[in-house]
């Protein structure tokens, strides 16, 4: 590891914390409250963030790939340790480990809180938790790489940064120039979520309400201002949220595409393809089954709606909910966990497995049974119609079996530590690991993760970060290899 | 495909089960019962077999690897439907869905039932339940492969077979001729379950239950012939039962070496360590959960005993119970439902993953993280010393996927079709996949699998020849590419 450069860019990190910290506080001044619980934590990371990034001279060195990856990991803990503190400073919860709980599924846009009562916090708070995720759903080094002076030449070397943050199998540069790739995106990101804003208020939300939802939807996150997320509001809300859902769920590749006019590119793109089959699919199902079995007396647009907001919101691992789904049958239940699984599309802000590594799977499947008759045959396995190497594939199954393992043994700490009942327990860490944000039984939409113990909240957050970074950046902290110097 | 080629081994098949249907038959006629609902389908297996093999000279060409895996997957499924003919004439059931479940469950060694009452059928009937498990254990082509003359130097070409039945990553040859290893193989079989046969009828078993349960504990299926297994019989029959089914449940291989006196070998061999250490931590594990949650006032050989025979059981996926552990925690319900997919060695009759590909997907794992620091570094996976080729680690890694999503997929289907809870539902298919017997919820060791809907009913004997056969045998045969003359 190389230690100076890898403090250099954490320090650089704390800058765009102390600065993304004076948003809530001027909220705060604004409805009158207590700004003080963002601007302490804003002060302590720039006099950090300073004191690291004292000597730049001798962090003159490419990051390489391991560095990368330590930068990420240990990037994405301590701006959820800064992220912590307004929870406490603001008297909301006096545990660190609920206060680091509620900071990490912001960050992760995972979307799970501690809170039982979301409608008693400060509007800054609120506005924290939206922005959390809004930075976190498009990644924080990338922000770092968009706001970062054209003139510095040495770009390259965040190449590693980038790869390590962004969801998928692998990472495009949409233009030559890497921190121009990242401040397109950024462009992007920030004009779909004010098109959200304006779209909400032309319904039934207030200003505050439409600006945090659209940060909470854009980042694919979750987190709401009411406590019974978006069932409150009206169908016109609810179908605007899970149409645009739907939207940040996709590559952002293809939005850059769209913006330059190669519009044949997207319309053949795979995975986009299976996403939105998968989408269509798992929601005409999810429909007919609630119509059947429980609303039939709601007329059927009642259903629908309900079906193609939630499958939109689990699938692309938000995490609103428009109806209390614990309730629904359990059919459609193992449907929704299948699909917190599935998650949305490679380099969107979604969570989950992604769907172009399931493409990769089911593909490699069908290669494996070609590979009985003829053995020594070299098939490949195509995307998009071109070749896919077969590093890209074992990495791809490598990913999905250490996922699987992670999840499984949490699955089994959390229930052994706390007794829950095995349908809490397993979509705990399901929801967790694909950063959904509600699960089943005691975690269900309408309810919270408070109840948890210290030890079960950090596991989950352990969950949390391992399933945003896609599980090298944080499994890495772990490894003796680590901490060897320059090896 | 040569058809006639496979065509020529079915026929051999059917002449193995016509003389394995004349044990049963025998017992019928000591028991006073009706020997023709064996005899019949033994003579039309004859007539058929002998039809089939007719033209011996046609089919004189060499099995490639896809023949030998479509003779596995048919002859499997011939054999099922032959056995599951005496369950139909004698009356016992009058549903063919029903008679098919319990001979494939029987030829799978999963030992899950249909029947209710067990108590009340005939003798013959249960010793032919527990003699598909043996004959299934080992494996039917490798039965033949034994009983092939001597003369035939074509052995070779069976090679493919063996590979396609044997469960585990890759198939040892113990003596340069196959048909040697296969009558080892079956030798040695043969002694084990007489010599515990000698050690049950020393306890409190008559000689009909010690040979039934010492065919069922042999091949590690676990059907028994009393309602609630092995739960009325004395603690010694327990430890016993529990410890023939840990020996089962390694690899055969090593009994060999262990014959020939290469003691070092075995002591060294990595998957019977990791073997034993996974069985003695669960074991300590669920001891110490029943004993203070549930049994604490039964003294601590109870906890032991059962736990030790309950981990036994699942672990080698035989699915024997000693007591009703539907009432345990569900600390260690989950326990034992990740045993069931961990499963024994390979090259044993259990069934699951197999030690050794857990080992390999760990192994995998760890050096998937080496890669992150040293990315064009040649890492290599060791196995007792030796390196693992690459080709071995894909297709261990595609492996787990495919039958991940095989179970995921049929636990849905189930659950969808008969309605029934998703603890039951993806217990049945776990149970089912993985061989093992009993489940949890409205299948656990004290009910059975007759409620379940005729279709149901087919894909969970899906499951049990997919799990049986490790995927490859049943799947080619929904590929098309599997008709194809020659190809």
């Amino acid at each position: 590891m190389r230690l100076k450069s890898v403090l250099y860019v954490l320090g650089k990190i704390l800058f765009a914390a102390a600065a993304i910290l004076l948003l809530p506080a001027v909220c705060a001044i604004i409805y009158k409250e207590s700004p003080l619980p963002f601007l302490l934590p804003s002060f302590c990371s720039l006099v950090v963030g300073f004191v690291l990034t004292l000597n730049p001279k001798k962090h003159d060195r490419s990051l390489f790939a391991k560095d990368g990856f330590i930068c990420v990991g240990f990037a994405w803990i301590l701006m959820s340790t800064v992220g912590a503190l307004p929870f406490l400073l603001s008297g909301e919860t006096s545990s660190f480990a609920s206060a680091f709980f509620e900071s990490v599924s912001g960050f992760t846009t995972t979307g799970s809180s501690i809170f039982s009562n979301v409608e008693a916090l400060p509007k800054s708070i609120l506005l924290w938790r939206s922005l959390t995720q809004w930075v976190g759903g498009m990644g924080v080094l990338v922000f770092l790489l968009a706001v970062m002076p054209k003139s510095d030449n040495k770009q390259s070397r965040y190449m590693h940064l980038m790869r390590a943050e962004v969801p998928g199998p692998s990472v495009d540069k949409l233009v030559p120039k890497l921190a121009e790739t990242a401040r397109v995106m950024y462009g992007l990101y920030f004009a779909l979520t004010l098109a959200q804003i304006v779209m909400l208020t032309l319904g039934d939300m207030n200003l505050f309400e439409a600006v945090n939802h659209s940060l909470a939807t854009a980042s694919t996150g979750g987190f709401g201002v009411k406590n019974n997320s978006i069932a409150s509001y009206s169908a016109y809300s609810q179908y605007v949220i899970a149409v645009v859902m739907i939207i940040f769920g996709t590559n952002f590749n293809l939005f850059y595409l769209l913006v330059i006019g190669q519009f044949v590119k997207v319309f053949k793109n795979e995975e986009l393809k299976w996403y939105l089959s998968i989408f269509a699919v798992a929601t005409a199902f999810v429909a007919g089954n609630i119509f059947l079995r429980l609303y039939s007396e709601n007329g059927f647009e009642f259903s629908f709606r309900h079906a193609f907001f939630q499958v939109a919101s689990i699938m692309t691992t938000s995490g609103f909910s428009s109806i209390d789904f614990n309730v629904w049958p359990s059919l459609s239940h193992l449907l929704l966990v299948l699909l917190m699984f599935c998650g949305g599309c490679a380099g969107s802000t979604a969570g989950g497995i992604k769907v172009s590594r399931i493409m990769l799977l089911v593909k490699n499947g069908k290669r494996e049974i070609k590979y009985i008759s003829q053995p020594k045959a070299i098939i490949s396995v195509k995307m998009n119609g071109k070749a896919v190497d077969n590093e890209i594939i074992r990495g791809a199954t490598s990913f999905i079996i250490m996922y699987g393992t992670l999840f499984v043994l949490s699955a089994f700490l959390i229930t052994a530590i706390d007794g829950v009942d095995p349908i809490t327990g397993f979509t705990s860490v399901a929801t967790s690991i694909n950063n959904v944000g509600p699960g089943l039984g005691q975690v269900g939409p309408a309810e919270n993760f408070g109840f948890y113990s210290g030890w079960s909240k950090l596991i989950l957050c352990f969950n949390m970060l391992a399933g945003r970074l896609e599980l090298f950046p944080i499994l890495i902290l772990f490894s003796p290899t680590a901490y060897k110097k320059h090896a």
